[in-house]
């Protein structure tokens, strides 16, 4: 009776909520229904255990430093001298020993030379991206993007309602002429660039590039937003300096992340900006969330303390070099004739580009669902960024081998290649 | 020598700045810097340890269970089970025991009754606020605000260029009437209103405005956004409703933060709202940080499991009853003739409203640094929403007792009390 009751008041409810006045929720929010949906895809936690999930952009589990982050966090909140800064309000930039940190291990070695002061602490690299979007862009103002970017980047430029319009790459990233076409087509108010081991593509921007976009940035009065997350996590090749290390006008901006290298759901990350942009993402972040958690500060900065972060990112490296082969090596013996694939130096993400007329969207649910397939991945369409009359471009996908073993790895590549090669021969019969 | 050419590289690098092209900030930057700043006051650490800190909007150290933190800290990031869920990628929408607990515990019993889906864990109740409004409104949207009202809010609605109109208040908190003539005359979108022992104010709605409110929120199609922080800190009286109790339109947005009954610095709150509103704020919560960090929500959730929670609230409230008592008797006792003041029954603020013409802001810095007095306060001035040609209110501050001892109170209350009135006798014979 009373579950019956239950129900029938929620009805009530429902029908009473139907006939009710609502007010309008806010423009902006209008704009980002179709990108959100797809974050959430993004996010989705696929409860088949049989199907093998190219889609995660997470840490391998192993990659989680979880035994040095339990005894840390134990030290510090049953030490009398440390629980209240890991448990109380901290200061809105961030704990100035973690920033001195990231300055010194993390940035100078890379050619980036700035102080404590011209970091910000931020939840996760979104939190830096989001911020800074909001501290540099208003509505209406073009953003030039990577084509393909990061399907969570294109949500925010459309939540606050700004104009992307796609840069062509090739196998060294960003192509400098055609971005030197679009800024004087579009003048653009930023580039947002994700120079290393790019996501979605895993590709790496070269170094003559990185300096001639600083020279842009300067040269036509524009912000270069850099998100470098992957770039720590590096199994061949060697680092090249970050854009922001070219940057002589103050107009580079970079955000970094450390979902990849320590703990993703500690939602850490960084912001390194001039004062006259960094104060204003400081304003943001006091209306946003006061400041970035400080346990997680506390903890992050213990680790670097104690010396074990350089270990940390070379111990990554080594758990992905062999699984980014693995998947690598299964694309070009599995997949249809024809497919194209990048070749990541680090990171965790891998682009296959399947013969021309696939469709990797049309494909998704069947490729999850068809028993002898049964994988995952992360479709490509809408990875891009269209001007008016652009084709849309359909036989592109996102792998990620990070939270994959290579023997899965293998077994998955074998399985979906061999669904794909199924329905290339089909599509080519039926033409 | 090193040193040396640093600075001058610092000093070339300045000037290149300035002579350095500059692609302008988002226009929204415009509106926040003098509040920011404010902000940054607010959130200021005084570093003369001799000044009696009624700044302090924190909980008292004594109120944060860091023992029982620490323990559960530990026990989860060492057991197998646990640990990958507090430090890896977590749910967009929060963990949902937690999101079950807060429903059970928090809301049912002071008469929301919802489920989890209807629940956002966010990162402080700032998060949420921040978040609700992105989601609710478009710039030049009016929202009406409580006068006075909590700065930080007036920070974020000046973010999003909204048009903030003050309402009325009694010790009952808003006046209805001029609610609803406010609501007449300026049609706005939303009512911000902090219910519970209000900040800056500490004033209780009561219950039949609440009930009031809920209804003109129907009649007038207009959002409701309820900041409710303060309610589980009660040390008189009884519990009151939520408005969000009395809502059958759906459109009030009830948000909490567990930064006064838990730990600040852990940065975790909640947004209660219909699901057309909550998962717009849920893209907006993937565009802003991915989701909430995972460590302190299992943390938190592990808290309620463990049954610690309601007697947490109860041993807060033993610690700030004595608190405030000792600073409204020393108000009474030190302050000049004619100085009048709220009496709250629960919360961390008193509002102070001196004799007329007396000036709060000339007359801080002089009070934190003059030997005899040595004391700092919030200013009241710029927590009131003017309209053109409104006189500012000068003669108010905000008293936090939360962090202070009785001892250093009744000491507080006996230098600041004398340094105004001192202040107030100059201003009288110089007239």
């Amino acid at each position: 009776m009373a579950e019956l009751s239950k129900k029938e008041s929620a009805v009530d409810a429902k029908a009473y909520m139907a006939a009710a006045k609502e007010p309008a929720l806010a423009k902006r929010m209008d704009d980002i229904v179709g990108t959100a949906f797809d974050n959430r895809i993004l996010f989705e936690k696929i409860p088949d255990p049989e199907v093998i999930k190219f889609t995660i952009g997470s840490p391998a589990v192993q990659a989680i430093p979880h035994e040095d982050i339990a005894k840390i966090a134990t030290d510090l909140l049953n030490n009398p001298e440390n629980w209240l800064e890991c448990l109380g309000y901290g200061p809105v930039e961030g704990k100035r020993e973690l920033r001195e940190s990231i300055a010194k291990e993390l940035l100078a070695p890379k050619g980036v030379h700035v102080t404590a002061d011209d970091i910000l602490i931020t939840v996760g690299g979104i939190g830096g991206l989001g911020m800074t979007v909001q501290a540099c862009m208003n509505a209406g103002d073009v953003v030039l993007v990577e084509n393909p970017t990061f399907i969570q980047a294109e949500l925010i430029f459309d939540l606050y309602g700004i104009k992307q319009v796609g840069v062509d790459m090739d196998e060294n990233g960003i192509i400098i002429e055609d971005l030197e076409a679009k800024i004087k087509k579009y003048n653009p108010k930023m580039l947002y660039t994700i120079p290393t081991f790019q996501n979605p593509s895993g590709r790496t921007l070269s170094r003559e590039r990185r300096e001639k976009i600083a020279q842009l940035a300067e040269q036509y009065d524009m912000f270069v937003l850099e998100d470098d997350p992957y770039r720590d996590i590096r199994f061949h090749g060697t680092d090249i300096t970050p854009i922001k290390g070219f940057d002589k006008s103050g107009n580079v901006i970079l955000i970094n992340s450390f979902s990849k290298t320590f703990a993703p759901g500690l939602r850490l990350g960084y912001c390194v900006a001039e004062p006259r942009i960094l104060q204003k993402i400081i304003d943001i972040s006091i209306a946003t969330n006061s400041h970035t958690p400080m346990l997680q500060q506390c903890i992050l900065a213990e680790y670097f303390r104690r010396g074990l972060f350089a270990n940390q990112v070379k111990r990554i490296a080594d758990i992905y070099r062999p699984r980014c082969q693995a998947l690598m090596d299964g694309i070009d013996k599995y997949f249809p004739e024809g497919t194209k694939r990048t070749t990541p130096e680090g990171g965790l993400f891998c682009w296959v580009t399947l013969p021309e007329g696939m469709d990797t969207e049309k494909l998704l649910m069947e490729a999850r669902e068809t028993p002898e397939c049964k994988c995952a991945y992360i479709t490509g369409e809408k990875s891009f960024v269209y001007q008016e009359g652009d084709k849309h471009i359909t036989n592109c996908m996102r792998l990620a081998y990070g939270a994959i073993d290579e023997a899965t790895i293998e077994a998955g590549c074998k399985r979906l290649g061999a669904f794909m090669t199924k329905k290339y021969e089909e599509m080519k019969n039926n033409k």
